[in-house]
């Protein structure tokens, strides 16, 4: 593969590919949503509206422009054949892990996180990588109706990697009986943010953010709001530890831009990834 | 009437009508409704929206799927007379309340309250029913443009019945000056939720959850929308002491589905009917 | 399986199992729909708009009523895994096939007809079973994006197996310079509906709707909406020869009601339904 | 009463009440709305919409400028109380006709018909009044869910008045088999719109429009869209009759404005409005 | 000009120009929006909405009923020639000023502001006027896009009139660095409410209002969004300190109702105004 | 300048900008909208919706891939300064124009009309250019609630440059007495479609589509939605003789794609320019 700036990149991320430190690539897959997909227009719809935002950040006081990013644009999928999907996105992040830089994926829907890992994982060769996840839905299940490779369980294999242990959680609010079992069992929920840098050190971080972690108020547009979530601001919780963690890659997903009109869902992921990518 | 679960039920309450403990029926009624109509399709969209949910409650730590709960569909009324309209409504819940079982209605608009409390009163063979009342609006007028039945003058109808010591009211942040100052005068809104228990004791108890008590940035979905009001979360405070009354009714009223085209309002009415469910 | 009618049917179609003649089932899959997805929500959809439109067709001078019908609801599937989900309907087919019974399927999307289509043709046990097939697009391809299974390829995949001198096409107007090129090559779009009765005669015959045949100012919530195509009227065109045909099955599918909050192309769907009933 | 022409009337319409020719009045009722209410919504939008439009009209050659209009604003309405709503409409309609004056009226659902027709009949003191009458539905039952005032059979009870033979019915194409039968014993249908002038004479004429006689396609805000239906030039049909008809009164009904955003319902509710009025 | 109270005004204000001490005035402009545009659809809508609130508010213990305002309509301004337009706004609200009375203008985007307040200058003879900021963009902009008059440059080109120490900014989250460092440098952001009696005095006041200063949860409906806003009841935070200041003039801009189908971001711009004609 | 192809270029448009024969330029500009502004999001809506139809036409049996087209992307322009955009409007299109190249521009709203034809008349050397023109309205206005320089004037300035008899309309069905006065004194509408190569014969031919000829059925997100237009097909009307025409450039205007959710008009936009493409 042969990776370039796209004209209609995220707000200034046009840095040459080689020159880059961190790469933009979308990943505009929903296959296993189970209630209301259309997460694969996130990418674009994200890149479009950052045009409505700035590339300065008063609260982070850091601005885009002085940052070394490419967007690469989005990965050419098809539709129905989960594993070969899962393959073609691995592959590309492969590469670009290869490459010496920090990838941030928008995807799509939360099953993408799995060959994203993957690929860290390969590339770093070690299994040793912790999990920073927000997210409103805890994503443990063993199986969602009988497939083992899905939106609803992709926590789950990404623990059986790593371990429960590597996997730190905040914001869920929705379960099953079964997986807040597994939470409390195995204390994926209990680390304070500010205790994270300290807990996780300098071993190698993907973070990743379901963008329903926030609240549907703000964010009605995603596959499946649950009421009660987090106010925009709250982000920048995790945000403020981020400089001290070793981040290597990062992804925001399941922002469903069809299912709000008012346009005000993808502003919010936009203003997210800009606030991450200053972030990092 | 025979009554039996519907197979487009709220998620997982099939329960056949003999033996179950709580039975939701949906009372598609908005005749009265003076600004945006539409609550007419609110428990319909409720029971679809259901299924994008759990089962499970977190933060209740109960499940559905371990109550008797029966959903026996809605109603069937015609449009305009307004009376004989009640008079459906009122027999059909004193029929469920002479088997001795909880009623919860889904509306529909707020009058539809005034029928399912004189159905209860007559089966319990007494006025002196406790109202807890969850509103942006007061509902105390004498009137409205003439009409002594509307969704503005509902609890005002009922407080003739039981008293306005019996009414307890929680979020009301609209009304006329009329309506404050009976209000203040009566006491209405003094009561904390934490003393509810103390105050009511083991008297039966109607619950009436209007849902424009939520601040209409998560539920816009309504006939009324009133800025100022609760985030999803401070439902739980009255959730918290409900379990220590002897609630005999409840309904859940006033969310329009079709306002909201992103389909959070009724994700959060089947959330709030959820919790309601699993803390009585 | 055990079949019964569910309470919320389409209009009027609760005719027990074992006594109907014609079954509807749903199947809300759209797993390889490549532009906007949704079409899982169409069953649904349909059968709740079915309340807004009679059971009385004056163009057609019949009566739902007097027919007897079982709507049996939407078969249970998970998303992700393709094959397996096929199967499903394959099985879920050829049980009603299997009965003697005609089976009306609402989609989802189109590649549904292909296990619909390859159920009757086990339950036949013939592969000589004529398509009637109405669409704006070909759906001739031979893979899409690499996919040999897809709702671009499904028409293909059935000329397969009856031959494309059993494929008679109507409303095509979209597609690659190959599809029309194999249109031309085998005549698939040259028979004029009046003509199908003597050119079929007693074969039997799978009729299969995609919604987008409809012109977009009509029926705009489809996944990939195509200018220039048919008023809703021009669908009596085919209606007024099925009588004629020996039709063992029929599907109507693509309708995403999502993308119309008008709600108008859910009830031309549910009309469409309803004509294409009193039609058999 | 006191009648003056309010400061957002529909484009050009502010004559003095006394000087005026014709009235335009907003009927703000839906409560008898069966299926998607908010018709109470469509007056308003209709005079803002007129903005959008000229005043000249060029199929017509004729400007409303030219004309004597008096927008007079909406009746102040309560909701539930039908009867009353019925008398008020009655009362208001009573005392533009006594002025001598031809009145154009907004729905409003179908219903409003009724009174305005019954004030029609005691100004002129006859029952012999024939009614022009474009819908998509046929309005004929004789109840509806038990009710004998309805938008479902106002032309039923309009009849009961003026007789069947006075009743001209175009567009329908909805109703019950039983409205059907009635329709062709009585012939309500069959009179080309070019022989009315010859049939009617110059009995004074009640024209009522139903918008929904549109096809959904181009005017899906309605509350019972029904495919199938006239194209917006088909209009001109009846309106290329009306100048040689005595007509009286004329209605224009059924617009449901929230629940077409692109707001093109309500533009071509404005322009038949225009049309209507230029052609009287 | 010749002012007076327009038929469909904001809810009660009705009263005649001479005797009102109060006059609402709509400025339909959005010329120089670079985003998303539309708030030219304000005023209307905020007055339509208006019908949906009550005049009385519990909060305040007021009620628009016994304030003696004048609704006189919106100016009548065409699009493209932003000097001419600028031009007309000043000259009607110098005639406002001149006769007395308080302004409150209904816009429309920020760039209105800048006549209005050339307006009060003039007519009080003075450039020591403070202004009172709330937004979410600083919109001190030296210039944008080559532009010195726009709606991100107005406070920019008002702080040159009256000195950066008459600015008082609120709600400020989004900017370039350059604005950023300019409000630090100036500290327009530091005096706090409570403060600005003391800090002011009697010296006349503008207030301000961009309803983006609100957080996009409760108000999407407005051209440039920007996550992590105040919730509405912030806004009495400055409401309560406004009695005590000599309040000349005010505006609310922004609103762009369009973009917002559920119409709550309309009926909260509704209640802004209310409770700002309340607090003056 | 200099242009090259973008990556979200019109679909299979990426030609290098030396060799290609056509430029596709974007003109996101709709400063004198009058109604409801918003056709500046036009140009990007129509490459995103590209994707979702095919390169090839089976109506003219032609296919993009096998043309030179290089889609240069959006002009970036400010808003408010009419006069500035104009120009830098003019300046790019000249540069297209001396290179010997054809340009087809995508609006923004019908004034970018004007700067484009007069670059060809400036590259050409002659103002003896014949204008085809597809419209509902007929622009032909002086002067615009005192602007000359409007969408609704357009045409008209055109016309003070090239004289009327080399104006050619075609759709028009809307606009004042004296622009029809005038379209009839100067038979600017008499000519039928297939007579153009006839009378124009060799002679330079710009060619502007407002797509509100369509319509509002099939494409209801334009800025004044006029009922009664073209249906798509029409179309085909002006494009079957445009390959007889000496078409130096064209334009395709007014689409505004937020009035449409359903995206339909968008797709619809897409199908025009692809067709269009085609013609040539």
């Amino acid at each position: 593969m042969k990776f370039e700036p796209i004209s209609n990149c995220f707000i200034s991320c046009d840095e040459p590919f080689d020159t880059a430190e961190n790469i933009i690539m979308g990943i505009p897959y929903d296959g296993t949503c189970s209630f209301r997909p259309g997460s694969r227009f996130a990418p674009d719809a994200i890149r479009s509206s950052s045009c409505g935002i700035e590339t300065y950040s008063p609260i982070l006081d850091a601005d885009l422009e002085e940052m070394k990013i490419c967007d690469i644009g989005d990965l050419e999928l098809s539709f129905g054949n989960k594993k070969s999907i899962l393959g073609v996105i691995e592959a590309a992040a492969l590469e670009v892990f290869n490459s010496g830089k920090r990838l941030i994926s928008l995807g799509g829907e939360h099953l993408v996180t799995l060959p994203l890992f993957h690929a860290l994982s390969v590339s770093l060769k070690t299994k040793d990588i912790c999990v920073v996840h927000l997210d409103a839905h805890a994503d443990l299940r063993d199986d969602y109706m009988g497939e083992r490779l899905s939106h609803a369980t992709v926590i789950r294999r990404i623990s059986e990697i790593t371990g429960t242990s590597n996997i730190f959680q905040y914001g869920i609010r929705s379960g099953t009986k079964e997986e807040f079992d597994l939470i409390k069992k195995e204390g994926t929920m209990v680390t304070p943010f500010s205790d994270l840098p300290k807990v996780i050190g300098n071993r190698p971080v993907y973070l990743t953010i379901d963008l329903d972690v926030l609240d549907p108020s703000g964010f009605p547009g995603t596959g499946t709001p649950e009421p009660g979530g987090w106010q925009f601001i709250e982000i920048y919780n995790i945000l403020s530890v981020i400089k001290e963690l070793n981040v290597k890659a990062a992804d925001v997903v399941e922002l469903s831009p069809h299912y709000d009109h008012s346009g005000v869902s993808t502003v919010t992921a936009s203003k997210v990834v800009r606030e991450l990518l200053l972030s990092l």
